[in-house]
């Protein structure tokens, strides 16, 4: 499976070719077999070697590759500042798993070197003793910027944003802005992309990004360089704030309390890692997996799955119920008990196409009540023209195998009439859902599915009840 | 299907009611109504004055909410500057249409107001001979920078650079590079977030974002503020260059050329739409639908979604097929016909979530050769798990139902070994098509579903046979 060189004696490797990355910055296979091979050795010196130039996100990656036994050793050797930058960066069943190997009072000096919603984001997985003992240990400030960020509802702008932010007042002009941030810099995030210019109140009444900035004049007034910017409140859903981002190509934005005063920013850089982890979530939802990651076990990921299987294992025994009613009519022509799987494979693939582009529709605000009529009727008009392509194929091909035209006439008119239900039932369950305001994504599919091996199985089974026996 | 308030004559609700967006900048329903009977009515003034203050994002959107027809009109009414700047931001199928109705020396004068890259996306979507209209309706060096990019491979980092960006000589200070910004502003991209420090040979060595520029002293030299930066090659596929802007978390990125300088420069807005982009292929491509989007005819559609449904149909055939080997059991014991596609479903249903994390986890990166077996066996035991959950539920039942606990047993254990398939081959097709640099995606889910059919009739009727007749 590994195309690694590990039969090779690392040590007799010169070091320019102990290369962790290739050209695409992904991880190489071989680096990370000679970090396993160092952890085996417990070879604490040679792990700091080849950990300490990697960049955070480099660490983050590299503990997904390696079993929970090296992890442990990994995080031992790991240098305490690189250790901090990485906690943010892991997949939260791993940093649920490595907090749990570092003392309360290395975490609470490493958090203070991390932006408030880093700290806030790692702080969250800790246990809930864990939680009070690291807190207790930090300066109060510190504490309490996590502790006010912790208040705000999980996946809220409140929770997503950094405290710090770059704001300028209204009668400022270009000069005093640079000298501001030339002399509290340190007051200033370590990054920022855009000022933002506040009334007396400190609400914000519009912004700039900082290349304006440096290209106007040092006399140009604020007010007439900036432009209006698009406000993110405090309470609102961190998909929609990914959305407006993304709609609107915004690099930060100023995020507001109920009283519409300026209280802290998001930057793009969290968005990505959201857009991620939104799609994430969906493609998983469809096929009926919950949260899981590359650091699950085989305990928490059956879990997340085996309600999902034993939902379909429900749905599937209403399917057989449909397939009992006609037991006499199966007796009599076994054929059909061969061909009533084709009818509902293509139903249950029909309908998973429907579900999969209007989940996606849905999830990217294409859909909405201003065209769901009119997606409604599309789909039923492919799924009409999908059967007018796939019924005289499998028509013709049955009634040649049976030698019965009128068991294709069955199959094929079965096929049309399936399709139909799959496009409505693939394109109305998320649009219900979503409307009833649940995620279109859950537990879509196995209702689809459902939906269209019992509407398969009967439509074909009694309409060959009808015209064959 | 609508909750707009469309009966309301427009004309007499004050104008600050007409609000296009929602809080979460979502256009409303209420607006789009507004904006069709305008088009209805032909009444190009109402229709200017409703569109003229929205961002092209907002105009891009709405395009997608009408009609062709009611587009064709709306088109007609754009101010010419909002016409630019909305083309880059439209579904492609929807700027295809568009374009058509935009006559070649409107459309050449539009052009000259983007970016290199967004002109040369639109350019893209041109028909061959409108395209050579408008290159040369338009001045020289802006076609020779659209036609430079379309040198470049589709969904290359080439492709997606812009020609402008920030380059700073080794040896200047933050007060040359601050004057340099101020004096030939006009130059410079309209945004920019870094900047690159260049040796002699035009060579990138190093970069820093403009708030450190602006917080650092302006004798400071650029050399000692700077750090090293991810550079993209030019011949790069863009969803390469989205995987090291996401994990390094970049703003901004310089693009080298083979020779190693610098010739443009990549922004994380671009990005997240890369992402966005990829994403929705995966999770099409995963429900076998070929590219489409809100404004695609239902042809269109069918065109991209018949194939794939062709191909199922044939996997379905060979799923009959081996039920037919078994006709003479099923005869017999017509409970295997109402029973038999309890198996085949659950069997889909595992194997489709397998598929879809080991899909998700090559997507991200997550998965390779270095763990890539471990991930096998650990979807191994998952089936194993997930089989001892379900196989007492199904078999209990089934034997009670049939009053035949043998019938119990053999589709238990049915059960069981198809899960182990599913599993097997839920991750192997997707490992296997990526290691032969094939889309993990495309036609995998309809591999895994073929073959969790055929194993699931073959392992239950095959036993069947053995343990009833």
């Amino acid at each position: 499976m590994s195309d690694t060189t590990a039969t090779l004696d690392p040590d007799v490797i010169p070091l320019e070719d102990h290369e962790a990355l290739d050209e695409d910055y992904v991880l190489t296979a071989s680096f990370v077999e000679k970090v396993v091979d160092a952890s085996d050795d417990g070879d604490g010196m040679r792990l700091r070697s080849l950990l300490e130039d990697l960049h955070p996100a480099d660490v983050a990656d590299l503990m997904g590759f390696l079993t929970a036994e090296h992890r442990a050793v990994v995080v031992l050797w790991l240098p305490p500042e690189l250790l901090a930058d990485t906690l943010p960066e892991l997949d939260d069943s791993i940093r649920e798993e490595v907090l749990e190997r570092v003392p309360h009072l290395t975490l609470a000096e490493a958090l203070q070197e991390l932006d408030s919603d880093d700290a806030a984001a790692v702080v969250e997985d800790l246990e809930d003793d864990q939680r009070e003992k690291v807190l207790s240990a930090m300066p109060a400030p510190d504490r309490a910027a996590i502790e006010s960020s912790l208040g705000y509802a999980e996946d809220s702008a409140g929770r997503m944003m950094q405290r710090e932010f770059m704001a300028a007042p209204a009668f400022w002009n270009v000069g005093d802005t640079i000298d501001h941030v030339r002399n509290q810099g340190d007051d200033l995030p370590e990054l920022f992309f855009d000022i933002y210019v506040v009334d007396p109140m400190n609400k914000p009444i519009g912004g700039l990004p900082i290349s304006r900035l440096l290209r106007a004049s040092r006399d140009a007034k604020l007010t007439d360089l900036m432009e209006p910017i698009n406000e993110i409140a405090v309470d609102q859903d961190q998909e929609e704030v990914a959305y407006i981002f993304e709609k609107y190509h915004l690099i930060s934005a100023p995020v507001i309390d109920a009283g519409g005063r300026l209280v802290g920013q998001i930057t793009v850089d969290d968005i990505v890692n959201i857009i991620q982890e939104e799609n994430r979530e969906d493609i998983l939802r469809l096929a009926g997996v919950s949260d899981e990651d590359r650091g699950s076990s085989v305990s928490e990921i059956v879990r997340g799955r085996v309600p999902w299987l034993t939902i379909n294992l429900g749905t599937a025994v209403l399917g057989a119920m449909v397939i009992s009613w006609f037991e006499a009519t199966i007796q009599e022509i076994v054929a059909l008990a061969i061909l009533m799987p084709i009818v509902s494979a293509i139903g249950g693939n029909a309908g998973t196409q429907a579900l999969t582009v209007t989940v996606r529709a849905l999830a990217t605000r294409e859909l909405n009540s201003s065209n769901a009529t009119r997606t409604f009727f599309r789909e039923l008009r492919v799924g009409l023209a999908n059967g007018f392509v796939l019924a005289p194929l499998i028509g013709v091909a049955a009634g040649l195998w049976a030698q019965d035209w009128r068991l294709g006439m069955v199959i094929g008119s079965a096929m049309v009439l399936n399709l139909l239900v799959a496009a409505s039932v693939g394109t109305l369950t998320p649009v219900t859902l979503s409307k009833l305001k649940f995620d279109p994504a859950v537990s879509s599919a196995v209702f689809v599915t459902a939906t269209t091996d019992f509407f398969g199985f009967l439509i074909f089974l009694g309409l060959a009840k009808i015209v064959l026996t």
